[in-house]
């Protein structure tokens, strides 16, 4: 018998321990092993739940216990979970997290701390709730040199952009209905300025590419600015808008990483994802390009995620398997977003004459209020900047042209 | 080191030995082993290969050899491939196939031969190509209990419904167009008619469900019949014609697999698969639904999964970890056609009055040289039917609405 210790009682952490007992049979079939919950860890109680027995406060009880060999993080944060998750891979128990913060911040050390130690430190659940995408590219993918990772990795701000897209309803108007829906937190800014969507990102930049990646290292823009004009020129031109976390290896050998707001064609697949589903498009030298697409959060699509760990842990028991990266000395393999080249959205108060006059041969989407709106050639954003200051009038939208 | 034998240098098979020397470096570090290629069986001689040194005729050469641990069948066909794998696998050498046709008819009867001699018998690329789905299914999605899986499993006939679609093609000449490009074959038959999708969704089925499946035990349907009219209807419907390989667990507990064309609804992410793109969507009790978008055929997409299974059959060298299915004794666990309930559009030469005594409520979609077309509500094919020869008239056209 393996006993496993799931750390965190909240949403993400009740929904494991549900998940595992309505297909406790299966799940032990598919184990191969015997396995059952010993512990929960929470500071609160929960009397009235069936699990209350399990419920412990001391993180040491479940460190010192030597039947614990496999450990869910569903704690969320980096504060405790970092400590406890170390001292749980350090006693050589293998874990699984839900917790994109703790893998954003310490992939790296936690790998490898977790291949000292004989034992495993997954994360399917991480990124992209249910869909299964970090095992995929680690396995699946793996006879491939893969050359860029893109999608939409936050439900909140496609939601709020499908609303937007849909409905015509401004940003301000289709956040309060996330909100209302408990789709978006009160305070909403870790979605909606981006920084969710950066922290994915990055764990899947690190995974394809083998360095870490640290989020504030990623140039990172949310959906706050984008309005109804914006997604009625994108629709005019051919596509939608949506956020988009991307990541690339560049001829130069560095890596492109950002998160923004793109033009995304009616040509891919991407443009057709709707709603709280996400979206990750997988571009390799021999597959061309694959996307995998689902649930990107909630109690049981991420629960799916975490007990699927937990059953290739107890799988894997006693070999490490995980995968590694580095942890990178310094930021010089990144390229910085000046050199990034795209083509770019751009509405901008000035007439079509001053416009062709830097930018030749662009087709222009609308004219209203003054605003003229076209797409640029692809050029360097450098270049961007310099041919618009050249134009010298107010540039009052500018959103990149995604081009996986 | 581990060597590697590839049975055939066709297509698939000259891709898979291409790919791994392409990027053996990296191969070779996730499978943390020592690997090379020591034979390519072939009938054919090959003598401006610079693979040709390893090119055998003799199977035995292989079998005999017990320095080669891993087999890559990219032969096709079941006549030989049959006998060769069956043989690897009695001599504990693990097997990785792309043969569909291979695994739909002796799946269950391999896994069980690989599991006695402790080897693996693995077959990512035989659904879905560069698609990674049968390790998804099997691991990613452990923690659910699977409800249904369905979608595109044959490139040629998306690639002749896309052009019927966005140029309104009929569809003789887009299957001509196709040949041309060299997407069908010079008899389309398996691939138009059904029979491709057929092997593939028997191979998803048995996966999800734990029972063998026969092909012939499915009702296959194809798209020869389907005409510009029927989309364009579908259109106007809201969805588009797609062919679907489906299966399902009903809440009898039997299995209802079929092949047909579909009506699917624009809010379904499968009606924007073009081209010859494949995309598979999975129902879990968990994940609500994942998708899996990608090339389903090609010389290198093929070969990335082939390449994928041989780096973990490479990981999982002396233990037996794919996974089994039974052999079902007889067909008494698959549901019948008549018993499935469909919505199903109807085109039919009478008028709206004698359809309206038979079914009530429907919405008529068009009409036009005396046929009529609409939407059936939700009821078992059976009593369908029976509606259909009370009205009397002669059904021109019929096909299912895609309810996943």
């Amino acid at each position: 018998m393996m006993k496993i210790a799931v750390l965190g009682f909240g949403v993400v952490g009740s929904g494991t321990v549900e998940l595992f007992y309505r297909n406790k049979d299966s799940i032990i079939k598919k184990a191969g092993k015997d396995l059952d919950i010993k512990y929960i860890l929470d500071i609160r109680d929960f009397p009235d739940s069936p699990y209350a027995d399990k419920i412990v406060k001391d993180i040491d009880v479940i460190l010192n216990d030597d039947e614990v060999k496999l450990v869910a993080e569903c704690m969320g944060g980096v504060k405790f979970a970092y400590g406890f998750v170390k001292s749980c891979l350090q006693k050589g128990k293998s874990v699984a997290t839900s917790n994109k913060e703790l893998v954003a911040q310490k992939g790296a050390e936690l790998l490898s701390i977790a291949k000292e130690n004989n034992c495993n430190f997954f994360f399917e659940a991480s990124v992209g709730g249910a869909i299964p995408i970090i095992r995929p590219m680690h396995q699946c993918l793996a006879a491939n040199e893969i050359s860029a990772v893109a999608g939409i990795l936050n439900g909140t701000t496609n939601f709020i952009l499908t609303k937007m897209i849909e409905e015509k309803m401004p940003f301000d108007e289709a956040l309060s209905l996330a909100q209302k829906l408990g789709y978006a937190e009160s305070d909403p800014t870790a979605d909606v300025e981006g920084l969710d969507a950066c922290r994915k990102i990055c764990i899947l930049s690190s995974l394809a590419f083998g360095k870490h990646i640290y989020p504030d290292s990623v140039h990172t823009e949310g959906i706050s600015a984008i309005t109804v004009r914006d997604i009625a020129d994108a629709k005019k031109w051919g596509g939608e808008v949506k956020l988009i976390g991307s990541t690339k290896k560049l001829d130069n050998g560095k890596i492109m990483t950002l998160v923004a707001p793109h033009f995304v064609c009616r040509g891919n697949l991407i443009s057709s994802v709707s709603d709280v589903f996400n979206a990750i498009m997988v571009s390799g030298d021999a597959i061309d390009k694959a996307m995998f697409y689902g649930r990107g959060a909630g109690k049981f699509p991420t629960a799916s995620a975490v007990v699927a760990d937990i059953i290739d842990m107890a799988k894997a028991s006693g070999t490490s398997i995980s995968q590694v990266w580095e942890e990178a000395e310094d930021n010089s393999f990144l390229e910085n977003i000046e050199n990034n080249k795209v083509e770019m959205y751009v509405r901008i108060k000035t007439d079509k004459e001053s416009i062709e006059k830097v930018f030749s041969g662009v087709d222009f989407i609308s004219e209203e209020n003054g605003e003229l709106s076209f797409v640029t050639p692809c050029l360097s954003e450098k270049e961007i900047d310099e041919k618009l200051s050249q134009i010298g009038a107010e540039v009052v939208s500018r959103i990149r042209v995604l081009d996986i």
